[in-house]
């Protein structure tokens, strides 16, 4: 079983990308053969940004290596540097009717944000089409609001294979409903957008400075409190184990703690758990030619698979003439 | 000064496209650094046929190698075979507009007439701009109808250059206002589309045919005729030196011959004319290695500078992390 992630190279990440998504992804290792690229072309249709693009890809890259990408295990490369899906992309834009793309939640959701209605934008879900279609992915897990570009994955794959024979494998989107929201330090959903995200990699002193700046209510520090409502609480939820909560759940109870020790109680647990990534993640800042030479690794494996079904692809639309 | 041409791998050719087209580019050759591409790419927007577009490739380079092609003075090629154009596409796609697609004519009445309206049509303007830019093209003799894709593809190009410094040359479209129009059999303009052609290597019992089926007035054997208005005497002045055409016209003047006499005298110029060609051609089609040969040799010249500007492109939006 073959699982497709696109990783978004957007900078900086936080607890609540690690919970919702990076730890399902690097899981699926386990699950079966997983195929990870770092979606550099999608980043075009928005980032233009020379600095930007080349830092967040590599960024996307080593954190996710920290975080226990496995390129043995996996195959994980910079999708620019496969580039057969550009080929496949410019096919499947024959078989795919402009009603389709029309109908596009995602594309309409953003321009409507004042995102600049570019045609890379409007073209993004063939281009992912291509993606997916390219390694004969089965499963792409997908938030709900990219369900839609599997289903139009699935509908060019058919058009296409109507014409040409079964050459396309049926993807399945695969969609976690009981993935974790993770709350920001306001209680709302943690979101770079909404500026309540505690970060995985950051500075000692930015991250004790986000922790301690979670909202919490004004119980004195001489009354019991009130563990279940706490958003700090929440968050321990995530980085302790049972008889950790339990301990927590009886200091909420005693009163003499106010909410800056258990603040500060979070922050050990959230350093302790990130540490040994932060120690890899150093290493690799400090060994970018190694990282390199990982994704040159991971497009090679990639390629090879790219090529065989170009050549497949190819043979059956008339291009070998 | 670099001539760039696209041409449609579009099975038969009549010598409608040869006046009105395939000899200006031939003879372009002696005017700059003439870059001549099969446009395999376009095609596939409308042709869904392995064995079609295969051998319209295969066609269309015999018959311009047949025509006086020489791809050691110019850069002839296939499309696909120099992939480096795709990425460009993608690239200019986040730096077009839909705005300006949806104002393309040509999509418009394509769709007008009923082809499918796939996302490949709708982008074919991009491409062009790809196939334009990437190769620095400073000319690109269009018909009218392709006048505003050059356009467009100087809007890509302005926008692009306006976020990363001066990348591409703006390229000129070159309309030929004196353009021969070829009349047909029917005397309409010479088109595939009215069935009034005279195929330029068709058998020897078919261009006989075409040639016979020309039509004209119905005045007798025994009376002078006009030549000014016949169809025949039209065709005759693309074939024909001032001598012989003063020649014709005496023999129209004279009483005692009909138009069957004189569509033989065309038929035999339309003989010699093409024989040479028909002998090249009847070569090339007994040698199609030799072909693939000189259209990979072709599209090594081509890639060459394909890749130096796409190098230089990839620098600078960001892709070599």
């Amino acid at each position: 079983m073959r699982i497709l992630s696109g990783i978004q190279p957007s900078g900086t990440i936080h607890i609540g990308n690690y919970f919702g998504m990076i730890k399902k992804m690097i899981e699926s290792q386990d699950d079966g053969e997983l195929f990870a690229f770092i979606a550099s072309y999608h980043a075009m249709t928005s980032l233009k940004d020379k600095e930007a693009l080349e830092n967040n890809i590599m960024e996307a890259a080593i954190n996710f290596l920290a975080l226990g990408m496995d390129p043995e295990k996996s195959t994980f490369w910079v999708q620019h540097d496969v580039k057969e899906v550009l080929e496949l992309y410019w096919i499947l834009s024959n078989h795919t009717s402009m009603g389709l793309l029309e109908r596009a939640h995602s594309y309409k959701d953003k321009t409507a944000k004042g995102i600049q209605a570019n045609h890379g934008l409007f073209s993004y879900p063939v281009l992912m089409a291509a993606d997916i279609l390219l390694y004969d992915s089965n499963i792409v897990p997908v938030g709900k609001d990219q369900i839609q570009h599997v289903e139009m994955t699935r509908d060019i794959a058919t058009s296409f294979n109507n014409v040409y024979g079964e050459i396309f494998t049926m993807p399945e989107a695969k969609v976690d409903e009981v993935l974790q929201t993770v709350p920001g330090t306001d209680g709302a959903k943690m979101s770079k957008s909404y500026g309540n995200t505690i970060d995985m990699f950051g500075t000692a002193k930015k991250v004790k400075k986000q922790v301690m700046g979670i909202v919490t209510d004004s119980t004195p520090l001489e009354e019991a409190k009130d563990y279940i409502s706490c958003n700090v609480y929440k968050l321990c939820e995530l980085f302790m184990n049972q008889d950790e909560l339990t301990q927590m759940q009886k200091r909420y109870a005693t009163p003499g703690e106010g909410y800056g020790h258990f603040k500060l109680a979070l922050l050990d647990k959230i350093n302790d758990h990130f540490s040994p990534y932060s120690e890899k993640r150093e290493y690799y800042l400090n060994h970018k030619d190694e990282v390199r030479e990982i994704l040159a690794h991971g497009a090679n494996k990639a390629r090879k698979i790219a090529q065989a079904k170009m050549e497949q692809i190819r043979e059956v639309v008339g291009l070998n003439y």
